[in-house]
């Protein structure tokens, strides 16, 4: 059960950011942003361009997110959803790449703060802005959740970069090779949980291709949410119960319901007592 | 003229590095990295992938080369040396996250070789590893040197990012609005010069379309090499003569005589009492 | 004065078309095909992907829509809007791969028609698929109506390709180089008007800069469009008139109200007695 | 055994070429073109660009060479050599694009020729230029060759394009899913070996892993590839012999050693009374 913070129970609530290349836009990410409290930002490799890329980081730096790096396969048109066979030192290399790549950006975008303050929202964002986290992304997070030999190349790209990133992994069972990878190299590892997907009694995520494996009823997913902030079981898809806790929770940003769900989740966790907060203790630190 | 370093006249020797892209591999690095004294790494947007990158940054650390980045145009066919329109937040996100990426690449290496140490070069690296200056590349080159709007966002770039690295310039006339930008951002500019180009009077560079612009004989571009490091002058292809003085001189790391040249330069600057050294003072200062 | 076609006055609209790339989808053109003549289809490097070129091409032939090839800069990220400096053999080179690489998925879409027919649509999309026309798009647009030999590199690239083809030239003195390069090529060339833009005196589309440059509302572009169908006058951005004659109208496919701009145009169109019909004169000729 | 052509034996001898990419350039394409008959132009995707391509085809079509298209998987950085999880539709319609886009290109070269007529070597071309083959490359041809949905969906893009390109398969047993796919789907099909490969007693290519796999003396690929093309007995690499018959040969044109190697096969072969011709009988059929 989740209970970081200091007063009392809290959760935080993780959306990929920074998805847009060029003129091509996707997501309303300031429909989104204020009901979550960190965003997993595109690095360059599958989607995300500089430009898009500063303003994303500007827009999460206003709502107070705390932030973290989403490497990707190389493969814009696949929108890096698609395994590539990666030796494992490109995958170290590309993986380094794209998290200094991103850090950059974010340095940028709170010193370009610092010098040209605009206000309230602009000076919180000067003392926010330090990358916390890291997760793969799309194809790369399934084969660093199932690999082991990918997976010490991402963890070793994570630890020669900054040892002091969070990596973002699979609660149950799924996550298992990627979390002990992570902690041989020394690095935290946080669990994270998708409200709207069905889950097995064994606590691992049920296959997209079982009826009823992905959930579209935001209030549905509100109830779940609460259920893995809370570590209360919830109805398994294979029958029985499921219990699946999590540091963090992952919703989706894009989506033309995506602000709606992520406002009842919000809800629906205030409501039950469970603030919404990084697992970073408070932004910043 | 050039007199940088405690210990009598030095002059820096730079190279362009980290060219090669996938299977393409370019330059003879192993054959020209013993004579120069800093490499300007390509950033993977005109030339450069992560795996290479890292290859060519671990042989630049073994020989105690100084680091620079060389952010360019997002055009690999082109090479960095069309022209292209980009906006000035454009210009500016693109250098950021160039300037990110390779220096997580710099520091992945560097810590790569603390972790595995290999010997006296890599124990060397260890200290070395910090990117010490920034050098615009191709058609970005000549934009920012010519643009004020274009050299004001590539400063604001590189003074966001790390106000303590060093702006390469074109050394003479042509410099001017970079060296004057540069200074406005606070940023050290760092004047440079070319050995196998041909000068004006004016201290300008011979624009390549005439005749004898460009120097071939290693001897000749040695000797050069020398008058630019003593601001000695040398023969002006318009006639009379012209006076260079710079910090550091540009030789051509690719082709199959660059590692010729790099050597008969570096043999004639010894021989003059110049030594190669970076303009660093010494390297990892 | 445009009164191509046999039975009495008609006029072609086309649009831009095919411009998704991977998961990042644009344009509703479900909601404007029903209401134009033509497509011009991105091939691929400003925007476009084989995959979804397929189906926007399956799509045109649903609706019986002449088909063009919308060739641009290598440069998705800018979306080809951005000016770049390729060698005239460059140019050339980019602009025929992009045709063949276009006109080969329009053969592939035909013939999948003719094996897995489907129906009144799919059968007649059999006979209508042929690449019709080819228009510059974007920054290259505006590179070929304005010099000369890059007028002439896309003109030859058309013509070794197929002379067959038309080329969309921009109507108005503005058209006039490539025009003239074009005809010299032996290619026919289509004038095309903007509805949607304002005009100067001379014929000359007003530039951007201008107040009111850009038309917004539906009706107004409407009415203009059949002033440019049938020759008459309509006022001058600069005072006065203009007259601007065309044989097709281009209208913008992006945007939420595109489509019922498009339906707006054709609907004042029909009602003044002009039919919307490719300039080809019947599809598939 | 291979005796297609009406004058006595003859075999085919294919070689990857058009594999620059801008300033990269790779294989001596002037030191290998004399001693083969046929080419795998690379598309776009892995390598190749559209004006290296031109030149490449421009002096194939010098050499008198049959042309042949070789499809990749949209990997630069990888050179295509990495495996990719595309969807069938995908695998689909990049092929087609690629096979348009190369054919506009030979289209254009023979055009062009014909335009400026400079000498013999043109005016051949002009008769020659016409695809007559598809090849995919690397990780795609492992995955054609080994996946059936895949080789359908390679199949049917050939097909759908042009049903009159015949279809390069790896001889033997490690052939026969795209061997019988091709076949289904109408297409010929031209079986492949590799003289500088080891072969089992099966008739399958040796795994690169085992000691051996790969053939590097020029002398020993020469008698190699003499005994594929009569059918001659040859040593196995786990022992005993193999007997492998093929109608073109594959030789690598990249490495310091191509142009050798190639010169002595193609010395070998017109020694042993085997003529060395493309298997479309003569070029341009």
């Amino acid at each position: 059960m989740s209970t970081h913070g200091v007063a009392g129970r809290s959760i935080d609530i993780n959306v990929d950011a920074g998805e847009s290349f060029g003129r091509w836009r996707v997501a309303d990410e300031a429909g989104v942003f204020p009901y979550v409290s960190s965003v997993n930002l595109a690095c360059g490799f599958h989607a995300g361009d500089p430009a898009n890329l500063l303003r994303s980081i500007a827009m999460a730096l206003e709502h107070g997110l705390s932030l973290g790096a989403h490497p990707g396969y190389p493969d814009k048109v696949g929108f890096g959803r698609r395994d590539m066979q990666l030796a494992d030192h490109e995958l170290l290399a590309d993986t380094v790449y794209q998290l200094g790549a991103l850090d950059g950006l974010v340095r940028a975008a709170t010193r370009g703060s610092v010098r040209d303050p605009a206000g309230d929202g602009q000076a919180r964002a000067a003392h926010a802005a330090q990358l916390g986290h890291v997760k793969a992304h799309g194809a790369l997070y399934q084969r660093t959740m199932s690999d082991r030999a990918a997976a010490a190349a991402f963890a070793r790209a994570v630890s020669l970069y900054d040892a002091g990133l969070a990596v973002l992994v699979l609660a149950g069972p799924g996550g298992a090779i990627m979390r002990e990878t992570a902690a041989d190299a020394g690095l935290r590892t946080v669990d994270e949980a998708f409200p709207d997907r069905a889950y097995l009694r064994s606590g691992s995520l049920a296959p997209r291709a079982m009826n009823g494996a992905v959930l579209t009823d935001p209030e549905l997913i509100a109830e779940r949410a609460v259920a893995m902030a809370i570590g209360r079981p919830f109805k398994a898809l294979d029958g029985g119960e499921a219990v699946v806790t999590a540091e963090t929770l992952c919703l989706h940003g894009d989506g033309a319901s995506a602000p709606e769900a992520a406002r009842a989740v919000h809800r629906a966790l205030t409501s039950a007592g469970v603030a919404v907060r990084s697992f970073r203790g408070h932004v910043g630190t």
